[in-house]
């Protein structure tokens, strides 16, 4: 089974997800800075969600390079990642109109938690597709960079009721560690 | 004629309706739980119509694999079969923010029945290009997983009207049937 | 300069199109029949659209394919037929709200008119590109199926402040005319 | 590592910037004339808009076209352009609808400027990839032509407060100056 179907049709995906965030910062009906300054929360949240989302599909860029074949198992990783991506645009949304409140920002965590498993279970999908003995297993080795971002959306989600700049500063400390693209699947 | 702008295509489009269903989750304005515990029924149907668009989309692509030509027919049976698809966000939608209520769960029961109907469509017209003694044709076989659908769809949009969990037990048990991807169109 | 992007980029935006037009389809807040038995002008006109759109990238799709190169005329003719097809969700969406009043009804069928235009503009571009003695230009031929829309759409546009039926039967006559792919590419 | 999954997803974002612009061009009420004659504002800006994003498709389609190999440094360059792009929409409807009010068009231009800026890094992180000697960089040549808008979006950011029309024609200037597709990647 071709893996660039996949490919396909998961750039689809992210790509409209990262294009519609967009839409939850809705244009404001005054024509004054006072109707648009009250927007930066908002927009603030979107930067830090295109990037995160930006750095999801990089990775996803670079290990689908190097990967052989894809199966059923495989294909459900992928929907499962890009089902917990789609509802990026909400809670980014939830977040940025109630200006980083406790629990916007604590669900957004969750949200990210959870791109997080997917993105892990599929690399594990991937390798059980490949067998333990592969290249592609051997390139993604001890996976410790996939498993920080479960310990740090973890502590984010609960740190959120104590004080919601330590969460969003692990959110972004997450996405500054994954900011260069996976050298495990460069050549 | 190619098939591979007919897969680019239709990538594109179930991609978009995939996505856009999460714009009918519209963002709350309270920061607090009791403003986002509504939304369980809009969520929920947003992930049951997640996964049967995504087995759509598996099926076609596993199905489309084994295809060797297209022609006009393939084309209009395909742009049907779209059609349907992209009603799904406002099935979807209706039945979420009206808390399943009989109607809305029987019209979404509608649109999953036409869009069987239409995968149906689509399938015998790539038998009708390939001859009933092709490779395809042998693939596909007797299609009784393509018709069981079709009589549990109808059954669900009657008895809405009785209970609508038997309606909503009903599709989740079509998407169940086919979460595993179609093996006739696998190697 | 390759082909592959602009179907690609063609492909996108033409999808796109066709599903943000549901869209317009707003969900109603009601759970019975009386709050969705008023959309059927909006479901009607979303109906046309489809069809007509799809039938645009059916002729785009097989045109395209017998087209050997573009050049900078051809990749701003193209893009001058997706601007006309991108109102199409407005055109649609203020027919349909309207119940088919006069004045959207003869708007709609001005945005018909420049996507005809625009698409007899992009054939001729590429005629030019190839050459009148060409293969490509062989194929079009008088190109009699392309003039006859133009014709028909301006009848309609006048006419809808006679009888707006009578311009929604010329439009969907147009539609029926084209609804068998266009012969002349294929092989 | 390939270009191809980076074209086909700035192909993606691009083509859903360009058609979710006229999501911001609202359907009106009324059937009349006078309920779509104040929408002309948003449709002008909608126009600029789409031409320019055009223009963007355009020139990133011909210069991927020349480019040998990527790297994560462009990668990330090609995102912070899709990112300046992906306000367009909401860049666009702000001063659509606010009928080209003075700061509305000053912020139209921070973000076309930042666009600009956003490709001019593109084209020299392309460079740096290819090496100084690259057949790419000696295309690239002294690049005014890359430059020129640069100037002239701050002098239009700076000159809305003045006249917002000089910094209109600024900005469709620069258009029509970058229509004729970029010659120096094209054989």
């Amino acid at each position: 089974m071709g893996k660039g179907r996949l490919e396909a049709f998961s750039d689809g995906v992210i790509a409209i997800i990262i294009t519609i965030m967009v839409l939850e910062m809705k244009v404001p009906h005054g024509e004054y800075l006072d109707s648009i300054a009250p927007l930066w929360p908002v927009f603030l949240s979107y930067v830090l969600s295109f990037i995160i989302v930006a750095i999801y599909w990089n990775n996803h860029h670079h290990m689908l390079h190097s990967v052989k074949h894809v199966n059923g198992a495989v294909l459900w990783s992928n929907a499962h990642l890009l089902f917990w991506l789609s509802l990026m645009p909400f809670t980014t949304g939830w977040m940025g109109e109630n200006h980083f409140a406790p629990l916007p920002v604590s669900i957004y965590g969750v949200d990210l938690l959870m791109c997080a498993i997917a993105y892990y279970i599929l690399v594990h999908a991937l390798i059980a597709t490949h067998g333990r003995d592969s290249e592609f297993a051997a390139r993604v080795g001890s996976d410790w960079k996939g498993k920080i971002p479960l310990v740090a959306y973890a502590a984010g989600i609960a740190l959120a009721f104590v004080n919601v700049w330590i969460s969003l500063a692990l959110y972004a400390g997450v996405a500054a560690m994954w900011f260069i693209p996976d050298r495990r699947f460069e050549r």
